[in-house]
């Protein structure tokens, strides 16, 4: 099941895409997507969609992203792709990234996510080396602490796509990455949030970026070095994950960063992000 | 004046403390303290006080974090007093940490701020290095983006301390800090806000930190090597900063890590931060 957040009317809504993904089923019931995280259940959106209702077709509404106010700042996996890391430790000049044993976590705050479609500013003015990072996003569905790794599926809300857009020059000048990726309108996604049902455990999931057409990034999130069981189940060792926590699991190689020689976005560039099952997210820099 | 947010009959509520700090006059208007943050002023608090009314002893109330459900994850700044960064240097072997001339922001995720009196799960399963570290906290008032230097005491809404409790061995072997600062419990915040009239600016306030009555930090605000006025600048050149925003301005020299030999928080132990003009937070280790 595809959910999304739409505005018509002037309204802020969550519903249901329709099978052939050409209209939305409104679920006037829920506030919004993190009030329908927290109240509600897949068995429950499933007897939503089965009752079915009157819809309103895709055409007449703008797609948001399907969290426009995240409840906390996104948790984010560093260099979690082996192609990735590699191209990282040779930019950074650092072999010993490519030998690590534990993850990278890292916070990234969002105010607003950007829309599908809507354009990402740039920052010019403090940022010369913008990138890009196409990356599946991994929303959490009930209250998690101390989770076995068995048991981490359960945990799982749906999916989502989540360009992690940084300014690679404030990144590495202020040591922690954080100020970097947190710049407004640096966290585009979208288009939808597949539930989790909807996708075999654990996620092998084709993802891919293009900038103005040309393909970058290509992998698979099968080749996660630390995959989703085992974030969830170490984070949540310490830190309890709260319903509507997003957890973005990392770039595959291709970033401009990585490139001989680097080649970072400009105003006017076409970012793509595509993964499979999930959609593709489309934003200009402007 | 000093905001607290206590529980009182089972209902969380803000108020304004009186003048002897004896009561709290509440402030039914508000739904919380980050309600009172976006919708008051500093002058329409200064009326209500004014009025009066009704107080409650403060002995007959539970005084909590004064931002109990922080709205975002903190903003936090690394090394930010000469003498940490010279303890921290030698502790991590890395002579480059003195010597930096832009600032390490990092985010450290809250769910629930840890109240005044309340115990601090020391997480020991999974942490072996547990660390204090006392630090004077800014609170946001209003809408900040592109913040020229001399407009930022404007946005500036209060103050308050934050003991920004962090496990060393994760915050060093994840290589980003976020992890290691962000477990359940790991921030203990009060007793109050001191609202930004009530302290010169910028503050120059002495700030001490005891464990089991020893003292270990004692320092000034003064000694900051970026201080408020800079951060809250540079940070709105590119982030918005929302009200209610918190963020914690780094701790001075005397954490458990820079004692020779390194000094860690075991259970039972009592960790005390003290911050001129707002109080004194006292917390236990469980």
């Amino acid at each position: 099941m595809k959910l999304i957040t739409y505005l018509h009317a002037g309204c802020e809504s969550v519903g249901i895409c329709t099978t052939d993904e050409a209209a939305v089923l409104p679920l006037p019931q829920y506030e919004d997507m993190n009030d329908l995280i927290v109240r509600s259940s897949l068995a429950e959106l499933a007897q939503l969609q089965q009752q079915g209702g009157a819809v309103l077709p895709l055409g007449e509404v703008k797609v948001l992203a399907p969290i426009p106010v995240p409840k906390q700042d996104l948790i984010c996996l560093g260099i979690n792709y082996r192609a990735h890391s590699d191209e990282i430790a040779h930019s950074f000049g650092k072999e010993q990234l490519k030998k690590r044993n534990v993850p990278i976590y890292f916070g990234k705050r969002v105010n607003r996510a950007v829309a599908p479609g809507d354009v990402v500013d740039g920052h010019f003015a403090i940022c010369d080396s913008l990138d890009y990072e196409c990356e599946l996003a991994v929303i959490i569905g009930k209250e998690a602490k101390q989770v076995a790794p068995e048991q981490v599926q359960d945990y799982i809300f749906g999916y989502t796509i989540v360009n992690d857009v940084s300014a690679r020059n404030i990144q590495t000048a202020y040591k922690q990455w954080y100020f970097g990726k947190s710049l407004d309108d640096f966290t585009p996604m979208g288009p939808c949030i597949v539930t989790a049902d909807a996708i075999a455990y654990p996620p092998k999931l084709n993802l891919s970026c293009s900038i103005n057409g040309e393909l970058r990034q290509n992998s698979n999130t099968e080749l996660l070095v630390h995959d989703i069981t085992y974030i969830v189940s170490e984070l949540s060792q310490g830190m309890t994950l709260l319903p509507g926590t997003i957890i973005i699991t990392g770039t595959p190689g291709g970033v401009g960063m990585g490139m001989q020689p680097p080649c970072f976005l400009h105003s006017g560039d076409v970012m793509e992000c595509t993964i499979e099952s999930i959609g593709t997210l489309v934003n200009k820099v402007k």
